[in-house]
C-alpha cells in the first residue's frame, strides 16, 4: 500500500508536536506537510518549535520547513492541532477546499453533522459525513473530530456498560494533567503544591454532552443524545500527563460487579479487531490492585492510546463507581484523531 | 484565670508537632508535658523531634524533656496525637486514670459513649461524657476525639445546610495532602508527578461514618446516626497541607443555591459566638473567584482552622456541587482537640 | 512618633504584593497610596491584584483604589517593586520630582552614584546619595536600591569572612525558587519533574557584579569594586520560595572552619543593633545539622528575612564550602528594601 | 550466536526493575534467573516486585519464580543490584563460586583489583581481572562494578578533556533525582516544594574518588589515581529521574572552549566503536540552546545511555564551566552494568 500524504495543522504547538510524533513512522500514512501560524513559516521544524515532549524530535522532521496556513497545502489529509478560534476559520475552509480534515480542535464538534468519534465507541457516526457534505456542499473534503481530553477515560468506560445496562447518572471529578492545558499553559505558581479546582467555563459543559453525543444513536443525519444526567467537577492538578477521574454510575439495569467486569474484559471494539495500527490491545486495562490506576505508572499503557481502569466497588449514592485514567495528549488528543483516520483508511472510506 | 497544665502523646510525630505549636502561647493552657515513646524519652524535645514544620520550633518547647508514656504524667489534661495502636492501649488507661483525654486518633470515635466531636457541628455530643463514665467506671477522666482530617471540609461545609434542608446523599472526592499520611509518610516516588488514587481501606469507610456520627441526634446515651447515604472516592495529590474535596448533594427540602449561600453566611455556631481562642471568624469562607479554594492559598484562612468553600452551582444528578477545603494538620487534627478543650473550658465543663 | 505616608509602585504584581503585605502594619510606616500600569487603576486593590501570596491580603488595604502611575502620589516614600522597563522611565522621573525611591529594580542597581544597599554589609554606601543628589541636580529625592535575589544569601554570608579572612574567589551554583520570576513567570510545563539550568543572560552576570559592589570600599563618590573573581551557575527548581546556594570560597588569610563560624556567629550588624523593626535577630542563622538549610523548612526563618547558613566544611579545590539559603521575596526582593527605608528612619536620614 | 543466560540480584528492587527492562529483549543475553531476599523467593515476578518504572512490567518476565539467593543459581552471568551490605556478603561468594558478577553496589567498587568500569572512559581496566582473580584464588568468577549514579555525567564529560588537556580540579553540584534513593527512599514530605542539600556521608566522598580511580592510569595490577581534585556539592531536587550537575573545570593545558567542544563532538569511544546493543550513539550529546540539559526533555536521550552537555562557557574562577546530565537508573545504574557486559561479549573476554 502506497503511504497517504499528510499534514499536521498548528505542529509547532503541544498537540502539534505530539502528532508529529506519532506519524513520524506510519504504516499509512507519510508526514510531509508541517503547517502553523505566519511567526513559524519559512523556519525549520526545529527552529520554529520548542519542543517539550520527552522523546527528542524525530529527526527526519527536524529540517521539514514549517509552511504558512493556507488552502494550498499539497496532501489530501490534515491533522488539526489548531486552537479553537483558528480551527473555527481553517478547518471548515480547508473542508470546502477539499481537504479531509481530523480535527482535535472543539470548535465542530458539536456540529449536528459532524462526528465526534472514539472509534471504539461509535465508528457508525462516520455516517454523518454523508450529511456533512451533502448539507455544506462539500465534495471531498471533510471534518472528523475527537473528543476533549477528559471525555476520553469517562466515555471509553462507560460505552461497553451503557451498551448492556443503560447509564442513567453519573458524578464524575476529574484530576487533570498540565499538558491538557498546552504551552505555556498553567503558570508553575498555580500548579506546585497546590490544585486549581476549576479548569474553564466550557470544559465541566464538555464533559456533559461529549459523552452524551458519542454515547448516542446514529439516525442518518444526526445523532440522538443518549440523554444520560451528567455532573462534571474538573481539577488541574500537578501531574505532567495523564487524566485520572473518579466515577460513580446508576444504570438501568442494574449490573452487579462481575458483570461490569465482564463488559469491560471481553470488550473487543473495531479498532481492536482490525488491528489498526495505533489501537491499543486491549483497549480497557482493569488493574486489580487497589491502588491503581496511577498516571505516572499506567498513563503510557498501550503507548498511551489504552484506558486503565481499577478500584471497581459499590457506591452508596448510585450504583457503582471506580477510578480510570487516559493518556491526554496521546489518546486524549492527537491519538484520538490518529487512530480516526486509521480507521477510515482500513474501512476503505479514504 | 490560672492556665491549665496539658501535655501532649505523641509529641514527637507530625501531629504531635502541630499540637505542640498551637498550645505553644496558649491562653487557656500550659504546655508543661511531651511524652513519646521510650525511643524518645529522657532526650529534649529538640533532640528527640525531626522539625517537619515550616515554622521553627517553639523555642521555650526546645529544651523540655521527653518523657515516656505513663499513668503518672503531671498534668490533668491530655491532647493525644498517638498512632491508632497505642490509642487503643494508653487512651482508655489514660482516661481512667483520671485524665481527660482530647485525642486526633481512629481508636475511640465510633464508639457509641465517646464524642467525636466539631465544637462548630454537634457540641451537645459532649453530653455522652456522662454515659462514656458511667458505663466505663472513670470518675474525673473522659476521652473526647476530633474527627478525621478529610471529615472536616464535608462536615463544616454540610452542618448548617443539613439543619436547614436536610441531606439526604452525598458523592465526595478528595485530594488529599501528602502531610495526612504522617512522617516518613507517602513516598516521593509515589507521588511525585503522580496521584494516589487510594488512601487505606478504612478512609473511606470514615468518611462514610463520621459525618453520620457528628450529624446525628444526641439521645442522652448515644447518638442517632444521621442517616446521610456518603459515597466518597479519596485519592492523595503532590499537596504538603489541605485537604480540597469536590461535592455533590442531595437535599430532602430542595434549598435554592441563595439559600444555600445564606445557611453558610449567615452560621454564626458557638465556638464562634463564645470567642474561642482558637475558633476561626468566620468558621466558613465563601469565595466568589471560579478558581476557589486552592490548597496553597487558602489552607492557612482563619490560622489554618476555617474551612473554605466556593464554586457552588447546580449538580445535574444531585441537586448542586461545590467545592470546600481544610487545612488537614491544624484544623484537620491538632488544631481540632484544641478547639474541643477549649470549648470545654469555656462551658466550665473542666 | 509619627507614621510616614509610602507608596508601592507596580503594587500589583508578585514583589508588589510582598510590599503590601510587609508594610500592611509598619511601626514607621503607612501604606497609603498603591500605583499600578493604567491597567489597574481606577480599581480597588482587591479587584486589581491577581493575590499569590499564601496568607491573605490585608483587608485594610483590599478597597484601597489603586492609582495610575504619576509624579502627583500623596506620599514622600515610595518603594518600587516596577519591572526594570518601568522602573528605568519612572524611578528617575518621581527622584526628581522630590521622592524617596526604594527599589527593587535592577534599572539603576549598577550606576556608581546609586547604594545597592544590604543595611547589615554596607550602610555606609547611603553616602552616595549626596553624589547621587549633587550630579543629578535632584534636591529633595533619590533612589536606593536593593541587590538581585540571589545575590542575598551569598552576600550575607561572606560580609563577616570578607571583612575578616578576605574573599578571593566564589564559585557558586544557585538552586533558584519559580516565584523568583513573578507571575505568570516559569510554565508548569517547564519546571514540573524538571529543573532549568538557566534564569536569564543578566542573572549570572548580577551574581558577579552586585557582591564585589556591595563588599566594595566606599570612596565619598563612588565605591571600589571588592574585586572577588565569582563564578555562577544559575538554576531554577520547583520550589514555591527560597534560594538556595551551593558556595565555594578562597580566601587571602587561610581561617579555620571554627574561625569562620565565629565570624558568622558573632556578627551583630547595625539593623541588628538598631533593632530595626524587619531586622531578623539574628541575620545569620548556622544550623548544625547535616541536611540543612532546606526551602521548605528554613526559609521563613526571621519572618522570611534571615539568611540560614548550614554544611561548613572544608573544600578540596578551594578552602571551604557551605550551603546557604534566603527567602527570595522577603528578604530578597521587598523585605530588602524595606529594611533599606527602615535603616534611614533610624539613622534619621529621611 | 547462542545467548548467554544471566540473572539479577535483587531482582525486585528500583535497580532491579531496570536491569529486568533492559535485558528483556537483549540480543546476547538471556534473562532466565531472577533473585532475591528470602521475603520474595517462590513468589512470582508479578507478585514479588512493587513495579516502580513508568513502561509495565515485561510479560514473559512476570510470571518467572523468584529465587532465593545461593550460589547454584543456573546461569553463569549476574547482573547485581544488591544493597551494599548483601553485596558484600554475596557477590564475593558468588564471584568465588564462578560466578561473573557486573554489580552496581558500592561494596567492592574501591578495591584495588576490581575494575571500576565505564566502557567508554576505561575500558583497559579489565586487566584488573587478571589479578583479581590470582589475588583471591578465583578460577572463573570475577566482580566487574558500575560507579556510583552522581559520578556518570561528571566523568563521561571529563573523560575526553582529561585525555587531551589534563584535569586538575573539579568543583561540581549536583541536583539529584529521587530515583537515585531507590523505594521507598525519599519521604515526600521531604522533598515536595523543597530540597534537600545532603545526600550521604559517602556520596561526595564517592564523587571524589570514583572518578579518580576511572580516569586513573592502568598499571598492570592496580589503578594508579588521577589526582584531580573534586569538591562536590550533593543535593536532591525534587525529579523523578536524571541527575543534574553543574561543573567548574580547571586543566593543566588551557584549552579554548573551541577546543572543548571539538573533544567531546569527536569522540568515538570503544562502545560506540564496537557498536554495542546499549551503546549511546554518540555517547555525548552537545546542545547549543542556553536552557539545556534538562533532566525531563533530556534523561532518555540516546534510551537513557548518552550524557547531554550544554551552556560550556569560561570560568572566572578555574577555567571553564558546563551542565551536565545523566539518567541515574539506566547510564547510572542498571543500564551501566549491562554496557559493562556488553563491552566483556564482543571483546571475547567472556
Amino acid at each position: 500500500m502506497e503511504k497517504i500524504k499528510v499534514g499536521v495543522l498548528g505542529a509547532t504547538g503541544a498537540v502539534g508536536q505530539r502528532f508529529a510524533q506519532l506519524l513520524a513512522n506510519h504504516p499509512y500514512f507519510d508526514l510531509t506537510v508541517l503547517a502553523a501560524s505566519e511567526r513559524s513559516a519559512g523556519k525549520t521544524y526545529r527552529q520554529a518549535a520548542n519542543w517539550v515532549l520527552t522523546d527528542p524530535m524525530p529527526p527526519h522532521l527536524a529540517d521539514l520547513t514549517v509552511q504558512d496556513m493556507s488552502t494550498e497545502l499539497e496532501c489530501e489529509l490534515l491533522f488539526s492541532a489548531l486552537p479553537t478560534s483558528q480551527a473555527t476559520e481553517w478547518e471548515g475552509k480547508l473542508a470546502e477546499a477539499g481537504y479531509r480534515v481530523f480535527s482535535n480542535a472543539g470548535a465542530y464538534r458539536m456540529e449536528s453533522d459532524v462526528p465526534l468519534l472514539i472509534p471504539e465507541v461509535n465508528p457508525e457516526h462516520l455516517g454523518l459525513l454523508k450529511e456533512q457534505q451533502a448539507k455544506r456542499g462539500w465534495t471531498r473534503g471533510f471534518i472528523v473530530t475527537n473528543p476533549n481530553c477528559t471525555s476520553i477515560p469517562m466515555t471509553m468506560t462507560l460505552a461497553p456498560l451503557h451498551a448492556k445496562f443503560g447509564v442513567e447518572a453519573v458524578v464524575v471529578t476529574s484530576m487533570q494533567a498540565i499538558s491538557g492545558a498546552g504551552y505555556p499553559g498553567v503558570p508553575s505558581l498555580d500548579i506546585i503544591d497546590n490544585i486549581l479546582p476549576f479548569i474553564a467555563e466550557s470544559e465541566e459543559v464538555k464533559m456533559n454532552e461529549e459523552p452524551n453525543k458519542m454515547l448516542g444513536l446514529f439516525q442518518s443525519d444526526h445523532v440522538d443524545m443518549a440523554g444520560i444526567a451528567i455532573s462534571a467537577h474538573c481539577n488541574r492538578v500537578p501531574v505532567t500527563d495523564g487524566h485520572t477521574v473518579t466515577i460513580s454510575v446508576r444504570f438501568k439495569n442494574k449490573p452487579t460487579l462481575p458483570d461490569i467486569l465482564e463488559a469491560w474484559q471481553t470488550w473487543q471494539p473495531l479498532p481492536q479487531q482490525l488491528n489498526l495500527p495505533w489501537a491499543p490491545q486491549p483497549a480497557l486495562v482493569v488493574r486489580s490492585e487497589q491502588n491503581r490506576p496511577q498516571p505516572r505508572l499506567d498513563r503510557n499503557e498501550g503507548r498511551g492510546m489504552a484506558t486503565v481502569i481499577g478500584r471497581l466497588r459499590p457506591c452508596a449514592v448510585l450504583d457503582v463507581r471506580f477510578v480510570a485514567l487516559a493518556h491526554n495528549t496521546i489518546r486524549g488528543a492527537a491519538g484520538g484523531s490518529v487512530l480516526n483516520a486509521e480507521l477510515m483508511v482500513a474501512q476503505g472510506m479514504l
